[in-house]
């Protein structure tokens, strides 16, 4: 089975070393940077190319891992070809790569850096794909890399896309705006490594609305203020009152007729 | 040793549970609640009270695990006693326990919820004392329980608590909102598990400034449009806009010199 692979970012890395150990050749590696390509293509024995071309036109996949604003393009430029056109967006609908009919979707439900080794075993994937001979493919191209494979459609990943930018990045940005806070003191940011671990367990194993904590919840005005008056950063204020606001509104919601103000 | 107990919450479960396991003996246990005061005491061999009293003058540490609304008046209706006054907040100082002078804080590092079972050996701790007599009593209490003690003023506590509401706090209500976002969708919460697990163990082993992806980063605005326009509830759309504009801030910044807009 022949791949080509059209992008070198964080999902393309982890796609193109997972499939290769799979066992899938990845033929040519596409990089709008020649350095990137090269890098990637070293990798997993392909052929790197800086400009979309027409030497594969025979591949069983090509996969177009890039940013959703290069994909247009890049599409409009690939020649015909035979084989499955699979894109690995979560918010991009299948009709992004007609005209070629035989197109579908893989998308992995994960935060991938290029720095941090992953098992995709683990990770679920959500396919999606225009005809059940191209589901069937795309099913087996994914199961070779991972044990969750799930057919979903392009409606639903774009909510899912939605809620993992919530529970990822969003997160994460809570991670690096609390470091700045601890930088500036000079505390060390490993102190709060139990304190996220135990955030993020914690919701797996309980209802986030029951796993909630801290002043917010409490509406407990004084330390709010406290806070707020401790951050001088505009943006970091700003989000400090609307993120309370919003806590402190569910929590109100579900104690209609506790001590808790409206 | 003895100890007195004030509050039967999160953080005063853990704490009895804990020194009750290491030796020590809490013969009181005050809650405004009854039916809690018992709950708790009952766990560890405390007399339950639901109102401070005088009975027992010659405790060795009188501990305040209160909401910090509710320290104020407690302490006001305390009787004078021996040993040592310590409360466990994050943002009160010091002085809220006087006019007794043998006072400090145990201030533990962690999201406590009575129904989850917690390793306190791994919590960092954080104690402030008025004297060096005081400090070296409260180091063995909290040694007795926890591995990580650290002293720290109080000035540095507040930071460290305002650093852990956006580490922790704030988090899990990033995990509140992908929850309620999967859930009108009839998609199940366990499928981020993996996405959440992930992004927590990369910002114990990265920079979390390093470690953020997704469309706010790449400042790829159809993504966010998109993502804008599949959010009904207001409170979730401003939340999004905000956040998006807070992590893309802080990719211009680190960015200057490349492709991306100011």
């Amino acid at each position: 089975m022949e791949i080509v692979l059209l992008g070198s970012g964080n999902v393309a890395t982890h796609l193109a070393t997972a499939l290769n150990e799979a066992g899938y050749r990845i033929v040519q590696l596409y990089s709008r940077t020649m350095r990137n390509a090269e890098l990637l293509a070293s990798k997993v024995g392909a052929e790197p190319v800086e400009r979309v071309d027409t030497r594969y036109r025979a591949a069983d996949f090509y996969i177009f891992s890039v940013k959703d604003a290069a994909l247009p393009e890049i599409v409009s430029q690939m020649p015909p070809t035979t084989g499955i056109w699979v894109h690995t967006a979560g918010s991009v609908p299948l009709s992004a790569l007609s005209p070629h009919k035989e197109r579908g979707v893989l998308y992995p439900l994960q935060t991938f850096s290029k720095e941090r080794e992953l098992d995709l075993r683990d990770i679920p994937f959500f396919i999606e794909g225009e005809s059940s001979a191209t589901i069937a493919m795309l099913n087996e191209l994914v199961k070779s890399i991972s044990e969750k494979v799930f057919l979903l459609s392009g409606d639903k990943r774009r909510l899912l896309h939605l809620a993992a930018v919530f529970a990822s990045n969003f997160t994460n940005h809570m991670y690096t705006l609390a470091s700045e806070i601890m930088d500036e003191e000079g505390l060390q940011f490993f102190l709060l490594h139990p304190l996220i671990a135990e955030t993020a367990a914690k919701a797996m194993t309980m209802d986030p609305h029951a796993a909630q904590t801290g002043p917010a919840l409490r509406f407990d005005e004084e330390v709010i203020k406290k806070h707020l008056d401790l951050l001088s950063d505009p943006m970091k204020k700003e989000l400090y009152a609307l993120l309370s606001k919003s806590i402190h509104k569910r929590s109100s919601e579900q104690c209609v007729g506790r001590n808790y103000r409206p």
